[in-house]
């Protein structure tokens, strides 16, 4: 099956209900259709999770496309069927057509009509995991490994999530902040409100360490980044007792963060903090992805400029936003991501306009076109 | 039954197990013995809360002593059965042994070895609540509103709380400090973190408005109180998830506050202060009872020396501690508080010492001497 058009393998892709870790068929359709394109096909499975690596051609330029087949479950009040792919006034509407199945679809396309037209040199590869609106630990990191341990690694990645705000061709993100989250239990001691002297409140400890953790300018921001951010996410104590000094508190915290730091000194700053103001507590840092930057070169000007020649749209270069598996491939090669506005993506009648799926294939075509000119 | 020794009563009184609002008899039996005393009873209950009033005498001056029955729930862990009433060790054992079914043993076996010596002049009242550990709203409120409705109020009054720390007779109540609780919630609006400014975190705006209560000095006391304390008792989110900024934030508060400051007062305070750091937030608040304090005068030097007659101490002037009836009393006439050593009340294995039990039938013996000198 050659794709001409996007639109059908959307379709038949959305009719997997793969809802994190579950594919229903997803992958081995997009194996069947990158076979018959000349695609080496692998699969990885670890435990419940499926990936797939595909590749066509062995030579340089290696240029890979990233994406994930899995999606977030689709909750109530739809007003289509969250899986049955249904079009309706010109939309195509289910979980995963904008993130990031119809992203799929449309490279995929856009590879079939290149490869009818002129046959390619250099290689593409697809990096297609099922868990990246999960744990993402069994796939596109197990996908990087694998790919290192064979001397597989791309030269250039384009990962497909959607990266537009409005308009299709508007954004093109070359970088994600980092993301850190705290979890926090603060020890003091029990006691009756009358005489708190005999007791150690854990919340008048806890609230000056938050304040001293909420109130610092972490940065202004740079160039490409937007300033740091970090927010409580929730204090709790549950003590319903309205005479009595709490024993143990706890607070969460998260912090997205630029390339003015990383994981590491924001994770020493916190526990200084706190082993000021608190000694007695303990703290637990998960620092689920660094900064990343591709700074303007290369790789964005191709970008900038297939966008540009079909949309007639110059996109901005933004690193907003929560994180991406492109943290990951960072690591490896220059990266950056572009796909479909994102506006509808993780709610209730998510839906892509067929005219922005056929412009996204166009502007892919384009990236192709650039990347092996 | 004319009791001469305090013991028998305060076994019999342990061994009702009058845990709030029970009675198991424990008025009944006082009721029995003050009519033996030639006291006129009156009993009132409200819904499952006894209470009990009585007196001996019409004329002034009208001398009350006000106590309660009932005890809190014994717990787990006793070494001797805590309704049993065993003597160990020259002590007795049992739920209410401090607090405070001794004290009114004792005192009624002050008033009887009195009757028996030197016929009254004047008058005595008993004023016996069942709901004095509970929630104090069918117990000592509602006897004072009787008292009042039927022009019997007393003159002077003396509660048989537990005071003493160590030693009986180191210390006499004259005041208590005041409580008022609030609970506070707050809306703000939920979000991603990783849009921050899309959302509006409700714990950014309750930290700092808890800030401003927690740190104002309140006061730093007088010549009769401690400074007035505040403690934040618990915060809730119970917020999961670490990527989300919750939607609402609660929190509770409690002040202890001597009269430097009114449940009004305070009350004002902690609504200004909210809504100049947090608009969007509501608070209940309850005041539990405003400060009292009997001003050292007749009442204090009668307490003082009768103490100082028996004991050979001199009794410190105090108001620590938590709150107790007195502070409805107070409304009505001079108030103040003396009673055994409270070390272990509330706890496993209450205990009074029998030659405590005996020395507080002396020392309210000789407060009964110095009253109707
Ligand atoms: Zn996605
Ligand atoms: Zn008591």
């Amino acid at each position: 099956m050659i794709p001409h058009d996007p639109l059908p393998l959307a379709q038949a892709l959305i009719r997997c209900p793969s809802v994190t870790p579950q594919d229903h068929g997803a992958q081995t359709l997009l194996a069947t259709t990158l076979s018959s394109l000349g695609f080496a096909i692998e699969h990885q499975q670890f435990g419940p999770v499926s990936n797939l690596i595909a590749r066509c051609g062995t030579t340089s330029p290696h240029f890979a496309f990233a994406g994930h087949t899995d999606v977030v479950p689709p909750g109530e009040g739809w007003h289509h069927p969250p899986f049955a792919a249904v079009i309706d006034e010109g939309q195509l509407f289910g979980r995963g057509a904008v993130d990031m199945k119809g992203a799929i679809a449309a490279f995929i396309t856009a590879v079939a009509a290149r490869q009818a037209t002129a046959p390619s040199h250099g290689s593409i590869s697809l990096l297609i995991t099922g868990d990246e609106e999960g744990p993402a630990v069994d796939g596109t990191t197990r996908i990087l490994d694998h790919l290192a341990a064979t001397s597989a690694l791309p030269d250039l990645c384009l990962v497909g999530e959607p990266t537009c705000r409005a308009t299709l061709g508007d954004t093109v993100k070359i970088g994600r902040r980092g993301s850190l989250t705290a979890h926090i239990t603060l020890t003091g001691t029990q006691g009756h409100v009358a005489y708190p002297h005999l007791a150690d409140n854990p919340l008048h400890r806890l609230l000056p360490a938050l304040k001293a953790l909420r109130t610092r300018t972490l940065d202004t921001g740079n160039d490409w980044f937007e300033p740091s951010s970090l927010q409580i996410t929730t204090i709790d104590v549950g003590n319903p007792a309205t005479n009595v000094i709490p024993g143990t508190a706890q607070a969460s915290l998260n912090i997205r963060f630029n390339n003015e730091h990383s994981g590491e000194t924001l994770t020493a700053w916190i526990r200084e903090t706190l082993s000021r103001f608190a000694p007695r507590s303990t703290c637990d840092i998960r620092v689920s992805g660094e900064p990343f930057l591709t700074e303007p070169g290369p790789l964005t000007t191709l970008l900038t400029h297939a966008v540009e020649r079909i949309t007639g749209i110059t996109p901005s270069l933004d690193t907003g936003g929560g994180t991406s598996d492109a943290r990951f491939i960072a690591r490896y090669c220059p990266v950056a991501e572009f796909g479909l506005v994102g506006r509808s993506m993780h709610r209730t009648d998510e839906a892509v306009p067929i005219a922005d799926l056929r412009a996204l294939t166009e502007i892919y075509g384009a990236i192709l076109d650039r990347v092996f000119a």
